[in-house]
């Protein structure tokens, strides 16, 4: 629906609305959060003892009801805890794909690196309870928390009024053209599977060591063919993480925005773009690829994408809001820094004109 | 003010909202528009010939009123033209910086390059009216209308229900710190001025050969010092522009956000950044600079910047709403195509496994 | 061997020596070329006619003695064809790894685009006749030649005296740690396989969605660790090819050098780097790499790199004299701008100043 | 003068050969130096003491004769302190531009950046002897040395011995077109002016808001137009200065080649290109370029550059023979790290696979 912008002729009436302050989203309870979900990346031994630590200090000291992975208590390490088996008993459980918790939490504690948040944002294909993540090592562009401190900081947030950020996700729709059906139906039947994705989509050539050859669609208009290693297509929480190795621009967590980047492209002048939030991206093999292409999600789900098939992007209306340590904006910048080094760099003078000084 | 965020523990509240589509943005009239302003690049031969045409179409077909500068008036190809005296007769003059237009005319009309939208923007401190601006020559990223076809062009605009891109603009304050003054004041005089900028402020080191040394603040936080030729602040539609000679990526102009680019900075990792629209950066002169820095605006009113001085920069209020050819999604990779060469390439596939080929 | 280098108190004996001038070269030959290599792109419908031709023009016009695979032969689109029975009869046949031709061709003919040079590069591992190189499509970087006129331009080279280029390439060893053997050798066995190499060595993560993490050794020391999707250790010759695509200054072939580029490093300042020629690089997994890597040599014979593994890199001895369409200097900015479209540009005066104009 | 190629029909004679190890080159005296020239940053107090220690140490130590420019004995700190009057005494002194001391010192100590070596290189248009620089403060990547063991490095050097780079200069000639001339002369008069370059010559915009416009040739042909602020062309000890700034990739002094960079070019595919030492390259101004260039060697004796005027580059017979610290290999990558912070990373896996994980 086109809608019209009155200029009344114009006057007063073209002002910038709506420019939010990203500082200013709180995050605040309308009653008392009682439920917690607590995911744990697996197969790491020295995530064992905070694991317990925070699950008896939800359980003894907050009341709350904790939610856990099933397959986090076949770890026999828990599961064969004595001490540990009053809070085990009351843990809530349930199986990835099987069982529905997307009502049930109040809100979700992360305890790993990047890649436990990420798979804590798969587990929720529509809305996405408040994420708190800590990092158990070095600070991460999604796990803004230290677990040290991690009584008072876990109160504050039951509290409520912490400060918060909407990390966009992209809702990706991979249409598989099928073989024709029995049926008669003569387009042939396709399969259609959707996934919401936090960082980011890639297209590469997977193990073919021919280049990949895409067409990209935005808004149903062919806008360019990427023949190279691939792209990426990432939110801006993304743009940091494969895309600013592909040589992105990185960009603020709060900015609607998603980014394309070239993998390696066969053209000096693929630099990355950034397009608006809300547009739809259609990647789909070109009509002359020699061969197919691969896609993954946040680094999972990975399959091959043939002729005929189509992979469909555009911004979810489901965020992850994602809990700050301080605020969007220091946050941030202290990953950049943390993470990434950005612009640390050594003072100097290459440039000295000589002729000042001699 | 902290908007709270309620999250009614959260559930269907925190969809993303407000996530418009570019395309949707349309010009409509509330009265038949009367009046407009014709910008014409001054000293180019070339433009005489469109400018009278226009004019008289504008005048005599369409009676609008028309508003040129009077420095426009001055060439005596225009004011000697015998043949043109009776459309001169008819026009509405002012002076740059003089007289105020800004609730007068309905529409602009822009003849010549990108640079002379960059000055009829620079002609409204506040409210923009819509601009309709033709390239004479090649395409530009903010001139996408040809001439050939101006008569049905206009008239489709005056008649209303065109597409329209709200281009960002930057309000720029710079603060310079005077000398005490006579009357006590401690803290000394300071002189502010304030700018609208369509495409980017640019500081760099001007004449000097020692490297740029500045502080760069959001939200009145140390972000980080750049050293190196300079810093580029620019808007979407500013990213194709100087920044994108710099290394930026392309932002398209929906995109609600402020880039920040170094120039030749002197630090491998210091890439660009793009943080959302509505924060404030602000630019001083680091403590151990060795020498001032110069600022412009959209390439214009070249200062220089001296220790205790300050560039506030934020999103304006007033962005130039800017006619589209076709819509701002199409009319934006036109031009990168047309201008920058975007992704042109040559296919071929320089990994080409020969071992299948022998 | 350490080369003193008298500066007999200096003066008049540092000067720069032996700068080559790169358009010097020139192929002349000691007796007249009697046999030549004709390498065809197999499966390439395309070139069936121009290979007929061209191997008639040699055998009967110029009574060369002419070299083809055997499995040139196998396509029925030739073997079947009467008309070039007689052209046949006369054939050398050999077959690939099997048979040696090292010594018995004075030059080689290829047909087809880079890649079907590489692919006579890998037929020598020693020394290298001249090669002239015909693209069919479009011209390629190493295939400067037409064949339009493919009569006089062969009959030049037979005549001798035409411009060449000594494209320099890389001698890879790879030594796979293997299991140890029951005769007690404690350290184990280890195999070893040699490459020349003429584009480039391409060290990646291969299937896996780890990055891959590798050390890189320069004469024995540790300089710096890979960690991304891999690196590339190129010739200059191969600047132009998938280094290029990875972000690296392009290398004029005639610079004895090899270029270290890494691909989608997880580091904002891992900028490629040119180191001499004749200094040794190693590749070895990094300690505490989660993962393999893979190698591949000019996109050919893929394999796994283990713990223990290493891959030694230098300068071979045995370079590809390129015979020029026109000479070294040319040639490459003509494929820089055909292939690369290197600095193409539209004019246009972005920063262009208002003040003048208005 | 074409230098053939004898291919012998080509077996074994087309080997790489000059292939030189860039660690081989060391330092040996014919008979033992007795000069030194100590150049110092001036207007440093911090570098007063460690001049005045070296002083001593190479007069009443060493029974050097020391050479010091007379402006730097102008200091009263250093002239007016008579515990230090006995060593000035035996001091020799010259003054820049006026004095020829190009075959009176054996040596060359710098005390001060790598500003300081830059300006002892341009005392000597033509042989240089070799030069040890000490960085007081932090390591350059000209100056190696720190001050700490000044005694025993000295020591060594005089000694002989030691390895050394041979640093390629760049040799710059400038002709100015002149006005025609009463005698006649219908071409005009030129003036033609000779610099030595160690990083390298910059070509830029000035203080002008257009954009620079610059033809490029090489070896008299025109092979592109650089369209910007402006061109960078760098020895490869320059490409590790502002070419790394502007985006180049980095290149080990050994490598006999002259970078070309382009200041942010208005053209996204203007790659830097590296050419081979020897050839030739010129800078003009474009036919249609809109002001004049401004152009700099080292960032000294910056200077107009007009339509007519010619900048003529090749590579100097007179390179920098520069005393390492440890080798050409260690210095640079040391160098590297310090200066550049070369890939210092933090180690993070950003694609791990959570499905392994989880």
């Amino acid at each position: 629906v086109k809608q019209p912008c009155l200029l009344s002729n114009w006057a007063n009436t073209n002002r910038m609305k709506h420019i939010q302050d990203p500082a200013s989203q709180r995050l605040t309870w309308n009653k008392p959060p009682k439920s917690v979900l607590v995911v744990k990346k697996i197969q790491d031994a020295s995530l064992l003892q905070p694991f317990k630590e925070l699950c008896v200090f939800l359980t003894e000291q907050k009341n709350m009801i904790v939610y856990v992975e099933s397959k986090v208590l076949a770890d026999t390490a828990i599961a064969g805890d004595e001490s540990f088996g009053a809070v085990i008993q009351k843990f809530c459980t349930f199986r990835e794909d099987l069982d529905d918790i997307s009502n049930r939490v109040d809100f979700i504690i992360c305890l790993g690196g990047d890649g436990t948040l990420l798979y804590a944002s798969s587990l929720f294909q529509e809305s996405v309870p408040p994420v708190m993540a800590f990092h158990l090592g070095s600070l991460g562009f999604l796990t803004p928390f230290k677990f040290d401190t991690y009584q008072s900081q876990v109160t504050q947030i039951i509290e409520g009024n912490t400060a918060i950020i909407l990390r966009s996700r992209l809702r990706v729709r991979v249409v598989k053209k099928g073989i024709i059906m029995t049926n008669g139906d003569s387009e042939g039947s396709r399969k259609s599977m959707q996934y919401q994705v936090l960082n980011e989509v890639v297209v590469d050539r997977g193990p073919s060591s021919y280049l990949s050859n895409v067409d990209l669609f935005l808004d149903g208009h062919l806008i360019t063919t990427v023949q190279g290693d691939g792209v990426i297509v990432s939110t801006p929480t993304g743009s940091t993480a494969y895309a600013v190795a592909a040589g992105a621009s990185m960009i603020h967590p709060n900015v609607p925005a998603i980014m394309i980047t070239p993998i390696c492209p066969h053209s000096l002048s693929f630099r990355p773009i950034v397009v608006p939030a809300g547009v739809e991206l259609k990647i789909m093999l070109s009509r002359d690829a020699r061969n197919t292409a691969w896609v993954s999600f946040d680094g999972r789900k990975r399959q091959e994408i043939c002729h005929g098939d189509s992979i469909t992007i555009t911004t979810s209306c489901f965020p992850v809001p994602s809990i700050c340590f301080r605020d969007p904006v220091n946050d941030w910048f202290e990953s950049l820094s943390q993470c990434l080094h950005w612009n640390v760099r050594k003072k100097q003078n290459y440039l000295s004109s000589e002729e000042e000084e001699f």
